[in-house]
């Protein structure tokens, strides 16, 4: 059995699986995010438990929050891991584990999840909801990150000029208007809430809030114009969105779809919660190890 | 020499050109559009006129004013050649010229001519700014077509919700903000013109009026948003700009890169007018002869 493992770097968590071609996952573990170099121990015991041989390992992936520095190798200064800088996780773990070591940011990982065991769409646009919002663009079955590496910042596409301010310094964007962050501060602004939560917007819509089903359907409104926009840009054969925000999808997946189908005129494409659930972000992480060489690596297409 | 048939089909002239692999144009002739038909001709003539022989031609290619329908090789019903309709042009011409014979919309086929035989940058947008909005995606060197097709309709990414009414019937899109028909509405209502033209508003410009400035320069600012949406989105090499407008770019440049770098926070690109002039259409149109063939033609990627 050939073999990939894993590795989920997330502010609060990191997840590590070794995970087969077909994506089963062989067995996994979580933890807190402690030391850069806890993660050795957490792959190292994980081998030991599955009994995996080393030689079955065709290489390690790590899907990571950002920002990285992908040349280099290193995560660089993530703003959710503040005990972090310039970590050359490339280096520690290919040197730790004698194997191919491919690092790339949780969203391109989540969506080359999705275009290898998922839903296997030939061209798609994959969006993680969460406390912002990140992006991966599969075109021709392959992940396509742009002339640096950071192609997919569809959380920062402005929906409103001079709308909220993002936490990228700019307004209106699409991250600022839907995404938990936003929810939480119109939660704030709107029902009183002491902290910004998306969650608690959530609980009270759920029981029955008006105010807070508002704030939620504000959100999905602007989440279906920049999906709409998506599809425009993109004809792409659907959306897939997956992060926090899709466990709670029932309260917005209405309104999102009907705001997206009026808006993409010219374009439409179906919405899809992933259904790869909390494991994406290992399956993503394994994927980037069976990932064919990036067109850079072979020296760019013929001319 | 290897040559290439470039017929470029617009709502006022059709363009016949020539073209070697280098993408010089041996031979070209413009005529106002009329029937279908009298394309043949006009091909006829020019293949006489410079003494091609027959043999020496790989194919024709046609960039067309859309909608078409492309896997039936057809022009079915364009907005700005009423008394055509459902015009079987990939038929017509290969029947004819005993050639093969390749369509797509005018905006990819100048993109592809970007591509091949202008800047040739491996990732980047190309934008028409003429009476529309159009767009070209250029993805790892290839024209990226999307689903059905009908990938890159940036004209109709919207930008304001419930801003201008749009000709596809949005509102708010990057069309309805920023193209030579959003500026000519502009000047009907700020300038007092009877008829919606943006060449009077460009020259209302270059003579000093200040509401022709500001017309213009509302334009630009919305152009910046759209292109900085689309450098985040794309982290593309360059972003490439063509179409009548162009012809007034020092009217726009300022601004427009002005507000794309401001709010192009993680991705900046360069923007660039073409400099392949008018020729772009026909080149562009030629190049579709020569492109490798489509991914959905080879039965799609592996797995």
């Amino acid at each position: 059995m050939r073999c990939g493992i894993g590795v989920d770097i997330g502010g609060t968590k990191i997840g590590v699986g070794i995970c087969d071609t077909n994506g089963s996952v062989v067995g996994r573990n979580v933890r807190p995010t402690g030391e850069p170099e806890a993660i050795i121990d957490q792959i190292r015991e994980l081998i030991q438990q599955t009994g995996i041989s080393i030689s079955e390992i065709d290489g390690i992936g790590v899907g990571s929050v950002g920002p990285l520095d992908i040349e280099r190798g290193r995560i660089t200064q993530p703003v959710n891991i503040p005990h972090w800088h310039e970590i050359p996780i490339v280096a520690l773990l290919s040197e730790t584990f004698s194997l191919p070591v491919r690092l790339d940011n949780d969203a391109n990982a989540a969506a080359l999840a999705e275009a290898r065991f998922g839903n296997r769409f030939e061209h798609f646009v994959y969006l993680t909801l969460s406390t912002g919002i990140g992006g991966g663009i599969v075109v021709n079955g392959r992940l396509y990150r742009g002339a640096r590496g950071n192609a997919a910042e569809v959380g920062h596409m402005i929906l409103v000029p001079d709308g909220p301010r993002c936490n990228c310094g700019k307004r209106g964007c699409l991250e600022a208007l839907a995404s938990g962050t936003a929810i939480g501060r119109r939660g704030q602004e709107l029902l009183g809430l002491e902290q910004a939560s998306a969650k608690l917007v959530f609980d009270r819509a759920r029981s029955g809030d008006q105010k807070a089903k508002q704030i939620i359907d504000e959100a999905a409104r602007y989440l279906g114009l920049g999906l709409a926009n998506l599809m425009e840009i993109f004809n792409p054969n659907a959306i897939v969105v997956g992060g926090g925000m899709v466990k709670s999808w029932e309260l917005f997946a209405k309104r999102v779809e009907r705001t997206a189908t009026a808006h993409a005129q010219i374009n439409r494409a179906p919405i899809r919660p992933t259904e790869l659930g909390d494991e994406i972000g290992i399956l993503g992480a394994a994927a980037l190890v069976w990932e064919p060489p990036r067109i850079a690596e072979t020296g760019g297409h013929p001319r």
